[in-house]
């Protein structure tokens, strides 16, 4: 396994060259905040990434969670982690200081749970779960349950969860089925099943508060009827001592992946005493509750780009000392074999992985900036950072996660056989990235979200927006003759964007909506390399930025090598967009088909 | 687990409607045969994939090869099997009688492995390993060799294998270093370690034979200076018992997938008593290996369409039966869910699989009968079809194994949730399909060989036949309404093949051999998306015959399918190469620049 997983080069190279993370400080807001705080939790992440996280990356996988009579044990360095995030605000740090949070920036928070995923994703979403749950109680919870749940998850000691799926409610939620029974005690009484709930049951933690949807009995079909829940594993009772709620782990399930966090089967209420306490106000459960996906969603496009990133160092592990073969213009079979890294078609696999994961890293960490600009700027600022932020969402969901199967591929071919070969690590990165394609949201829902929500609300504005934004780092890069060629291209790129768009909505005006939706992921496929070339343009431009002010020899040659990923990405990946757009054009309706006419045999 | 794993209604179209098999029976070699014999061969096949193979294709996963003190322990099926192929002749099968075979058309054969492969690849290697090793003893050993040791890999109590890599000799096959130290008693002694050999050891056989390259004593360096040998596990005594010549299993590598067949460190001559018998002339040992490769090769291809097939299967039965969701016309969430094959984009990932893995059988059965051909034809045809063989090899090996894995990742998606856990197949098609890339020379190795051997070979003559089939496949459509449109696009896809491949080799005329092959891996890519198109204007051309001449309403319902499916290669897989020509005509060089400067952090 290699040390590296991830740059620490790079990853100051984005939030200070590129995002300019510095410049949040000026706001109220962030304003207790400089670059040494932001050094000193970068630096304190990347400890506890390499000192806790990174040393059980393969033993989570080897020795996966253990299901026994209703309770799971996974690995004790779960519980030393989780401990660890709690004692160090980690759980609360980008909450604000009355919700005692530090307020520290999303984009810096943002690197470090990028940081925290490349060491081990399966380790990381404990407390990210746990985050994202007590998010959701602070935003919408009165402030008893505030009260009785945030602190215990901001010491790490209680986890959180986010409990949606159903057997029968996976992508559909409107099927969602479990049931909540008012009572006259200030609580519901809740019955059903939920299943692949992340770290739903585990010894890592003395409790665990899951935020679960339920249908309050009698409340309207569909995703209107559904409302949010705190279901805590254990309740406090009458003497304030924790009881049991009656909240049952019945298995877990075994996967491909993502092995050292188990995914959990509940039953709610077999007993008839489960108590639920409603978040929020009735039926609007939804729309809470995705508050909390789109920053799910956001962090599993972060995860698989953490992935794919300790994938890629991996790789470059060993392309660099591996020796093999020789030159193609070396024709002396007694000269010394040469590492791998030398010969273009391995270089041209790392370059590709460099191109896609450093890509992914921008978008996502432009979004996370966008999260903290629209809390500290004036209303109009803010609506047009929600507005993009809301239409990336599902392009930073799937770009990394997709291409991140492709990448970690790459990564294993990089070490051929041995890649294949469980003495490394490149084979499990290619198994913990697969879910990412999955869960939040598959890609074939993330198609739909982008293309039938995000691009046409609000007539189009969201994407008017992107539009713009994309058009100003193309004017300024037009200014730098080294960047005028890619500059130009993704211009035609957005020129076909917008022709492939007006040609797909032109099916929703006519009303043919299955038509204008039927090959969305590949709409989702073709924005997210536009999307990601775009983010490449604006590394570019800080590089250049860098190199022109004379940077220094060894700085030169950081920034000399982000532009030839730069140039790479448009040269090997920009033009993917071709096949697609010609596909997306001209398609006549296939998959519109009769399934039994088409897969009968 | 779906029961289902092939189509045997596609195996008959392919095999009769398409290739036309029973047209083979009228040259003499194969006269023996018809369509009823064929028929008695694919019911055995299918009989015993059902009853032997599929039946412990997850236990042979979960419960993988045990190495204990030298030995391996494999599932008892393996030795079952092995013995089942060598009664009923399959090991033999495709060999002359005069060889102990039974003249079978590899055609046939062909399905027969990928029927095998499909029910469980890693089961399905043991004797399709000793077919390949006893192909090169008959071709090339004494009669003496051929009679000690073809019988009982005939009836399958002998494995055999395939030995080539070692640790510092994997792609590079020039650095071959186990040494052959000649006697003056007819055999060598033989000193060296060998790694990653499959079925290297185990005990479902009685002995193994490995045919190995190594390096007489003094020979030249380089691929000019390597031998074959047999070196068996087990050699007769003085008496004419067995005992042990020297190899030793030092360990199995623990795998991503492929896990049923254990792949071996194997340590030969540690006591000096490691004898090996030299096959044919010394020196010569690649190029017999090569005939021995290049089945292997395509054996990869059938292995991995085999494999998606199988994935494929599976994800269709679950579509079929998994209530998710409503149309997206449907508003009204009271009405019952409809299975997920009614979703668009759920059907255009079953019309992905079938376009892949169908297309793919169709490449590798056309080679199939190429293969046949040389057998029996006149010298001319016979050099044609070698040809064509030789060029499209590398394309037969890679196009299945590289969308191979993109085919069972979405086989997983098509099963959401679900097809990331162990309780379905898909996952695990997903890991067995990630070694066909790697395994008998890496994409990168074989987009090389595509370009810089067989493209240019005798003045680009392959290339030029293989232009000449394909133009005569799209004449023939033309004519055919239903199939100008489609004949007309690999008219101008073979355009663009042609202008890239005289891009290219420019480079080569100008002496630039580094900037000729830099992206030989992408022109690889290219030209299988074309070749595989190719031979999707072939099926459909069948399938319109097939209606035109009135088929039975059933049968019609098949062949209408098989035409949607060939559509949508046309309107969704052939314009990939817009982008991968783009590509292959702007590269810039990037990928042969110094990796210190574009990795450096």
């Amino acid at each position: 396994m290699a040390e590296k997983f991830i740059s620490e080069r790079n990853i100051r190279f984005m939030l200070y060259d590129v995002l300019d993370a510095e410049s949040l400080t000026k706001y109220d807001y962030f304003s207790e905040h400089s670059r040494e705080t932001f050094e000193m939790v970068l630096v304190t992440a990347m400890k506890m990434a390499t000192e806790l996280l990174h040393p059980v990356f393969r033993e989570m996988d080897r020795n996966p969670p253990v299901y026994e009579n209703g309770t799971v044990k996974v690995n004790p360095a779960v519980r030393k982690f989780m401990r660890e995030c709690g004692e160090g605000g980690w759980i609360a740090a980008p909450f604000s200081a009355e919700h005692g949070g530090q307020q520290i920036p999303n984009l810096v928070m943002g690197i470090c749970r990028f940081i925290f995923s490349a060491a081990n994703y399966s380790g990381s979403v404990y407390p990210l779960l746990t985050t994202g749950a007590a998010h959701l109680i602070l935003s919408f919870g009165t402030r008893e349950l505030i009260d009785t749940y945030t602190p215990k998850m901001f010491s790490g000691e209680w986890q959180g969860t986010m409990a949606l799926t159903e057997p029968q409610a996976g992508s559909s939620l409107s099927d969602v089925a479990t049931t909540a029974i008012p009572t006259d005690k200030g609580y519901y009484n809740i019955k059903g099943q939920k299943i692949f709930i992340s770290a739903g049951e585990h010894d890592g933690a003395d409790n665990v508060v899951h935020l679960m949807m339920a249908r309050i009995q009698g409340a309207p079909a569909g995703v209107k009827g559904i409302s949010l829940f705190v279901v805590p594993k254990l309740r406090a009772g009458d003497n304030g001592a924790l009881v049991g709620n009656d909240v049952t782990c019945g298995g877990i399930d075994h996967k491909l992946g993502y092995r050292g966090s188990p995914i959990c089967q509940l039953y709610m209420g077999e007993n008839n005493d489960c108590r639920g306490f409603l978040v929020g106000e009735p039926h609007k459960g939804l729309s809470y509750m995705f508050q909390m996906m789109n920053e799910a969603r956001i962090d599993v496009g972060l995860g698989a780009t953490a992935i794919a990133t300790a994938a890629y160092y991996e790789a470059l592990e060993y392309t660099n000392e591996r020796p093999q073969g020789r030159l193609i213009t070396e024709k002396d079979p007694a000269k010394p074999q040469m590492p791998i890294i030398g010969h273009a078609d391995v270089k041209r696999m790392l370059l590709f992985q460099r191109a896609v994961t450093e890509g992914s890293l921008g978008l996502i960490m432009y979004l996370a900036k966008l999260t903290d600009l629209s809390r500290v700027v004036g209303e109009e600022e803010k609506e047009r950072c929600e507005l993009i932020l809301d239409l990336l969402t599902p392009v930073a969901k799937t770009y990394p996660s997709e291409m991140g199967i492709l990448s970690t591929s790459s990564a294993i071919q990089c070490l051929g056989g041995y890649g294949y070969c469980q003495d490394f690590s490149v084979e499990q990165y290619f198994r913990d990235m697969r879910i990412h394609p999955i869960h939040e949201g598959t890609t074939g829902i993330q198609g739909m979200d982008l293309l039938g929500r995000k691009v046409i609300m609000k007539n189009g504005k969201a994407f008017a927006l992107f539009l713009k934004e994309t058009s100003g780092t193309i004017s300024t890069a037009k200014k730098y003759g080294s960047l005028e060629k890619e500059a130009r291209a993704l211009e035609d790129a957005l020129k076909t964007l917008q022709e492939i768009t007006a040609h797909l909505t032109g099916f929703a005006m006519k009303g043919e909506i299955d038509r204008f939706l039927s090959d969305a992921t590949l709409y989702l496929e073709l924005f997210g390399i536009i999307a990601v070339g775009w983010q490449w343009l604006v590394q570019a431009l800080a590089a250049e930025t860098k190199l022109q002010s004379g940077a220094s020899s060894k700085e030169g040659v950081f920034y000399k090598g982000k532009l030839t990923v730069f140039r790479y990405f448009f040269e090997y990946e920009l033009p993917k967009i071709e096949g697609l757009a010609k596909v997306l054009h001209n398609t006549s309706g296939i998959t519109l088909g009769d399934p039994v006419d088409i897969f009968a045999d």
